[in-house]
Parts: structure tokens; C-alpha cells; sequence
């Protein structure tokens, strides 16, 4: 098991876990570009977006309610966040385990990249 | 019915419809930030990722899947992609009908905005 993301929702290797269940996990992205910066990966090893099917639909959802319950954890609820997912190199995906960027705690800017 | 996106999804306001479904409809940005850059937003009105309660957890799946079937269509699945889901303020959300961006058709930049 070489992934990155699997070390951590493994407790492998170390990480400011936010929140963790049976199907994912949440935890402070080591290179923050928001006052809020928090990924939420899938406890499955998956790629990509491109990897998903059918079978995945209700873990994205849940990923992303995930998401909205940890902006109100982190009291950014009301005055916004962004969530963001990378696919392959023009997405800027560098690693390779799927995984959800929450970013808040300043107004975030348009284009999203 | 005073949604600007309430009314694109029921044919009322034209847009450039990429893929509609009971669900879900998909169309081109009018201001687009990529090559590539379409929304994709639920048939139901929910107004921000806020509102999302578990009944939804599957529609916001289905709606990740369409993406990345989208940008299949449109070439740029495997050269890669980003999906952008703002929350009020902070986030940059502009219509209060949640929807989700796919941008893709050149490299997207770091930080997403």
C-alpha cells in the first residue's frame, strides 16, 4: 500500500484528523491555502473521478454532507466555503486517491483556478 | 418561480443544455472561466450545499457521475478536470439554486481561486 491517503485514513502515517467514519475520512491539508483547508478522502482506494460507477454515488454525496457538517464544525457555515475536486493533470490532481477540498475562512476568488 | 435556474432547468430561460434528466440538468456557463465550463444543477431547488439533508446524499452522487460522463463528452476526461461547488458568500455562490461547476480545457491553477 503506497498511497499517501491511504497511510493516513490507516493512521499510518500522521494527520489532523477532523472527522472519520467507516467509508472516509477527514483531515487538515498540510499545505493550506484557505484560514480553512481540510480534504475528505473515501476510505476506498479510488483514483480518480474517472474511476467512479454507479455503485459510489451515495459515498460522494456523503462526502460532500461531510463537507457541509465540518464548515458548520469550523464555523464557516453561514459565510461560505468552496469545495473543490481535482481530476488528472489539468484538474491540478496530484495525488491519486480521490479526494474533496473544503476551503473557507476568506473569500474565495473567481476563476476557481 | 423566481430562479433564474429553476427556469433554465424547465426550458423557460434557453441555455445550451449539455444533458438533462428527472434529476438533473447540465448546461453551458455564460461566462465561462475554461474551455470547458458547465453547470450542472439539481431539477429540485436547494438553494445552498447547506440545505443538503441525507434524502440528497445519492442526487449529488449522480450528479458528480454525470461530470465526470461530461467531460468524457467533451473530450477532457483524461487529460483532466476540476468540479467547483461554492457556498454562500465566502464561496463565491452567485444563484442560490445549488449547482456544480466543471471547468476543464486547460490547466487549472493553484489555489482554485
Amino acid at each position: 500500500m503506497a498511497c499517501l491517503f491511504c497511510k493516513i485514513a490507516s493512521g499510518e502515517i500522521p494527520a489532523e484528523i477532523i472527522y472519520q467514519d467507516d467509508e472516509m475520512t477527514a483531515f487538515r491539508d498540510i499545505d493550506p491555502q484557505a484560514p480553512t483547508h481540510i480534504l475528505i478522502i473515501p476510505s476506498q482506494h479510488i483514483e480518480t473521478l474517472n474511476a467512479l460507477d454507479p455503485s459510489h454515488a451515495e459515498l460522494i454525496g456523503n462526502m460532500t454532507l461531510a463537507a457541509a457538517r465540518i464548515a458548520a464544525s469550523e464555523g464557516i457555515q453561514q459565510q461560505g466555503y468552496r469545495l473543490v475536486m481535482n481530476c488528472n493533470q489539468d484538474g491540478g490532481q496530484t495525488v491519486f486517491h480521490l479526494h474533496m477540498h473544503l476551503l473557507g475562512g476568506r473569500q474565495m476568488l473567481w476563476p476557481p483556478g
